[in-house]
């Protein structure tokens, strides 16, 4: 027997996508649609009106095809509160949870709609009422210690995190997402959904785009992160990633065990994985410095210990330390040693990242799959990032999961990040880089080579 | 100062994305629009329709604009008739020609709608009035040969096939192109721009799929046409493909000299590029049987001399001469040799395959880049084709290209096409693969099964 | 003032490249050489010996070159006892420890060579005295446990199990490296070093291979572990992976939450990541599918527990829980949930790998580089590795930590596996594989060898 | 029965790899060697000596075995003359006929060993016996014209170029080939075999050694040849390039009609592929510029005459106009248009590739695989070449084919030509490159570090 239901969407629907996607996904899934109303905007910076009714032959795929609208942002018309289900135990959820989005959301709960803190993709969705719907929670302090006087809260927590009792949303009745919608102002490296990732795409000029947006980002006194891999330190990007930081351009680092050893290394030893970056000398198996310095390290108590004592000089986890970086390094199951900075157990570092990422204005990912791929998890879809990798898969599967502000560079990191960093603190000494209007880096010859003197 | 024209549009405007890239197209070039009237089809099966007025603070955005709508379906209110400009020499068109998309296309000729033929990308567009308006011009006898009685005709002609005194279509007034639209019925491998590659999509689910089209196509009488580079017989496939050829699933093959090389060499010397590819001995350097297939063939006086010779007795060359299969090798310049079947011309080896393409219903583009591009080049978006490579990179340029049927896979050659072989030519004694229960992929779980007979 | 050292070396010096890696090393490092003795095998079963004295301008570049040399297999001519430091504390070895590769090392100890057990690269090495030797700690007693009575034992251990106390070699004397030589009996897809990655190789015939030697490790009792990403079930091989389980051909696992959780949602919902891996319906965003898979697994209490439960009722893990494969799932920072099952902290996830690697006979890399890699620095240089991917990058990077025996194949793991499958399995039923000479993939099930005829 | 045959081998026969190569072959191939003699070069100067029976079961597997030998130097004992049989006709050659390596090869005619001309793998090998020997056939001039009066000279032929009566060696017995030794100082980008293609190399230190071999070839007056693809120009580098044709660094250009229509569309549109390369705007399909490109150079007559005519005012095809530089435009089947100095024919445009490949000291190959394969197959092992491409499979096969002296390089080609250039013009300009000044990375030596502080 058909079944049926209406939805209404709003906002720059059919530039964004929006409409294109819900039609599509009616007729993928095997329904029909009745378009009731259609208020389209008349002009570039008006928003349209959709009530859409929708019907397939069981309510099992009706749900299906509801559930994909919720997702593009459509609400059923006249919805209801938000049904909530107490968790039964710690790290256990009801059935038919509401997993979240990683984009913009609100609840309707009493009547109101109220904005999902901290917002993330694949959780759990609490609400905690205004203490005086929950009086007898003593437990509950942190929404009146946020000072919102009695208001009910809405945040996300991860499966791991969920604790009995917790009031978990189930269904989709009441929620509310907001996909990001196209930007009135087109073009840019930063403009919507740049689809696809390709490796012909003009580097240089690319680079300069990310290099104006991060000092217009430290300019706002906003925060720029930076995932980095081992493969920055052996490509050599390790010095401009350092003078980067030693320039206050990075507020957070987020790495791993491997990152930081090799850069340790470098300042030790001259070497990463035992071979000089600088002359290309004795790049051989049998690489025993990588190991000796986690073993200095392990010895002096740790990085800050090792900068204190003057057994690390130099380098990116240097600059960290002596520019009070933020600073994340998360273990992983090839690590050597590990370090003593890093944080071994996985959920522990993701916390970690997770206050990191909620933090974050711009978050630029460097040569690395599991790290960006741990970052990108607890980015909501507003924040600006840049993927850059030599292989097109590892930007493709990051910008898959991705954030319409996203930028995916396929190119060598041993020449993006001295391009960037060129860019960057060349802008700061008098905006040579935008007043320049040279384009090719090698603009080098004359003026910019003078102005770093 | 402002200039504005008026456009429309009609058909599935929204589930295609033909408004959404129309409306980005105005933001992105910096105009903006009013939509005057918009229609939007009520279900599924309707058809929208759009009237548009576009503005912008000079002609050349404006023209800009217009350019992109055009290319998006979108005609002039109240078009006049194709601009038409005669060639002054051979190969030379007039400035501002029309170039061609590779989308169904058609002209406004002397108040009518004509259908342009050999739709292609980039080519000028000739009209060829018919011979009552044309009567003083006794070369243009094939507008008449082909009995369309005095009808005007339009057609696409590459650059270097362009004559003088041909009436080329200038600017894009009286054009209208029909971009695809997205199918009423989703799914399947066949989808709508299915936009973007992966790895991870399930191959053997997917192989399956292109079988059966490779099947129905047959079935129908169409043209199968098959794409091949060196690597389907390096990676020991070949075997696979001849079994394809000889039982009557290509009809057209269109490679170069390499690869019918490698495949003679198999059939010669058991060997391809000096290795055995059943044992994997000998993968060595030094493959003088690479060159010495060449020397044979010359000897013999080409492919189908040395089929009847006997020197050439198995293989996909072998059963293309055996079973009439319309070959092309075209030459490049990294050939050894060639043999004496490789069209060593460009322009000549480009008119042989624009040939084959025109003909074909389906286009299996495995493992070459240059071939695939080439062909792709002469197909209509309309044309259905697959394309196979391990390399993601290939596989997106391809798909860049592309037809809203085209399907990309990366995976190996060397599995992809023993895989295909072995669904299609099942599929011949009775549907072996979904009742054979055999672990491997077919295992069907039934319904499909049925669907079969 | 120029430094000197004469060492030797012994066995198959020429063809396995040992002398050409040894004299590069000193040319490439600076130094020179001279031959005192060379006694050249005369034929391919017999031993090369070489003394040969190495000079250098200072003391530190003799020590690199030495360094390098015995990574190389050479001893100092009359070397001396192995030096011992004992660990100042927990975690903390002395300086100049000495790191071991992964080739099979023996350390001069109380005048007597004694085997290294655990061998594995980039770890600390600890001499355990016998209880003789050692009478005094009274907490040793592992050695005697082991019942050699009173024999001193030899034994790796990474920086973060070394206790205060233990006896740590130092500098490189009294240590001997043997490093692999190339096998007398070339070819076949486990030859020596096949060095390079090439995605051209024949892939069928490779996939034969690595089922013979599948089987053939299973024949002999021998222990096969199999090491997969997610790519296994999202590619569609889960079904043949969970079929070699079934058949008794995997021994061990060794995998990630991400895995577990893709193939737990095939059996409780029919998806992977949202989609239907047999029809392709579906393959949408918003998979809640996941999510709420790794929910059940938590209400039910683990893997093993929603087996018995029956909410897992096929699959690779069901499989794994039925034929009692050990089994390790390490944590990772991407994450979700995770999983009961999955080992949070790095290094004791390192550790259930550890014990797992030591007693694999044959180690099957699945489309994963993160658990791959995990391994492999496990794994001594004599254990028989497969490594496959679709992306050459990957594969690359683990052959190059790599053991001689590994194998590297850039092919696509959703029909690798089916194929691979269906070899050792079709092989099972009366070896065919073996007997059938079919080179082409599936044909191997009759109906189509027919038609060949 | 056994069949027997004694060889030689000389050089730098251990550290080169020779030996192990030699002994591996007849390892693999099955057969047994006796070591009658082997003298190791005592010191790293020091040549060494080998003499090898070598046997095999039956004659077949001795030859393999011996034409094995011979690819790596190897001579017969007692060596005999060449054998030389006229080829019957115009493109056929003898059966047997020997096909030529890439290395530096001699014949034994008359009882001397001479040179081979023209050195390129895949050939035929020709005799031209001296005007005395060969006193009837006065077409034969060109010997007694290059002044080695009378004289025997000795050259490759491809086999299109193979003519009737040409004496055509054949088998291998009085050939002598000498591949690459081992260069006897060490180290840096152009060392020996550098084997595998890593994407993890320090990429600003690589670009500064090939910029400093650039210098070095000019300075030396030699013969820089760059080979270009599109992805030089969509990717920002165009500049670059022009800048380096400009200041005399480029002394050939081997190209093909893509790239030259895309550099020329920069400089009459100020797009590639219609999208502007500094601003990144209008990246849009249905770039008709790239076909009006064309048009207009047909227009002109082609591109010397649009540079002439003021229509081509910028770009690398205009420098290389201005500059003289000798350029090949080779066609493909992928080309639109084509230009009018594209040459379509593929065995005519091998043959210029080939006049340029010859007098190159040092090649760069930027961002094209067909033209790469093209200009390698035509270069002896002894020319110095880098290849350059952001896809490692690229590189790889590219050195696959390779010379001792080939560098690969995994990067982004719109990085590095623009880093190339400024090292290379930066050095020009008082050796800024050596002192300090530039901003990018490696500045390293020195400098960079105290500045640090």
């Amino acid at each position: 027997m058909t079944q049926s239901r209406t939805v209404e969407l709003e906002g720059h629907l059919i530039d964004s996508g929006t409409m294109q996607r819900c039609f599509g996904a009616v007729m993928d899934l095997g329904g029909s649609f009745d378009v009731e109303r259609f208020d389209v905007g008349k002009h570039e910076t008006e928003e349209s009106y959709c009530r859409l009714a929708v019907s397939a032959d069981d309510p099992e795929t009706l749900r299906a095809i509801l559930h994909e609208l919720h997702q593009n942002g459509a609400v059923l018309e006249d919805p209801s509160d938000v049904e909530l289900v107490r968790a039964p135990a710690d790290k256990v959820v009801p059935p038919n949870f509401y997993s979240t989005t990683n984009h913009p959301t609100e609840v309707l709960y009493d009547g109101e709609w109220i904005d999902v803190e901290g917002i993330e993709m694949d959780c759990a969705l609490v609400v905690e009422p205004g203490p005086a719907a929950d009086a007898g929670e003593g437990d509950r302090a942190d929404a009146s210690d946020a000072g919102n006087d009695g208001a009910a809260r809405a945040r996300t927590k991860t499966l791991s995190a969920v604790e009995a009792g917790d009031l978990i949303a189930t269904d989709q009745s009441g929620i509310r997402v907001n996909p990001p919608e196209r930007p009135r102002s087109g073009g840019g490296a930063f403009g919507f959904m740049q689809g696809g990732v390709s490796a012909e795409r003009p580097s240089e000029s690319t680079i300069r785009e990310v290099a104006a947006e991060l000092r217009a980002v430290e300019a706002d006194g906003g925060t720029v992160m930076v995932v980095a891999g081992p493969a920055v330190i052996h490509s050599g990007a390790g010095d401009a990633l350092a003078d980067l930081v030693a320039a206050g351009y990075v507020d957070a680092l987020s790495a791993g065990n491997g990152f930081a050893t090799h850069d340790l290394e470098r300042s030790i030893y001259g070497t990463s994985l035992g071979m000089d970056v600088e002359t290309l000398e004795h790049p051989r198996k049998g690489h025993k410095h990588h190991i000796w310095t986690i073993s200095e390290i392990i010895r002096a108590g740790g990085i800050e210990a090792a900068v204190e004592d003057g057994v690390v000089t130099e380098g990116v986890m240097y600059e960290c330390v002596e520019n009070g970086v933020d600073t994340v390094l998360a273990g992983s199951i090839r690590d050597d040693g590990p370090l003593p900075d890093t944080i071994t157990d996985a959920v522990e570092a993701q916390d970690a990242i997770r206050e990191q990422a909620r933090d974050a204005d711009i978050v630029l990912m460097l040569a690395t799959l599991l790290h960006s791929v741990a970052v990108g998890n607890c980015l909501p879809s507003t924040t600006k990032t840049v993927c850059v990798d030599i292989n097109p898969a590892t930007v493709t599967q990051l910008l898959d999961r991705g954030s319409a502000q996203a930028v995916g560079m396929v190119t060598d990191i041993g020449t993006f990040v001295p391009t960037l960093a060129e860019y960057v603190l060349e802008g700061e000494e008098g905006g040579g880089a935008e007043t320049g209007g040279d384009e090719s880096a090698g603009d080098g010859s004359g003026g910019s080579a003078e102005g770093d003197a």
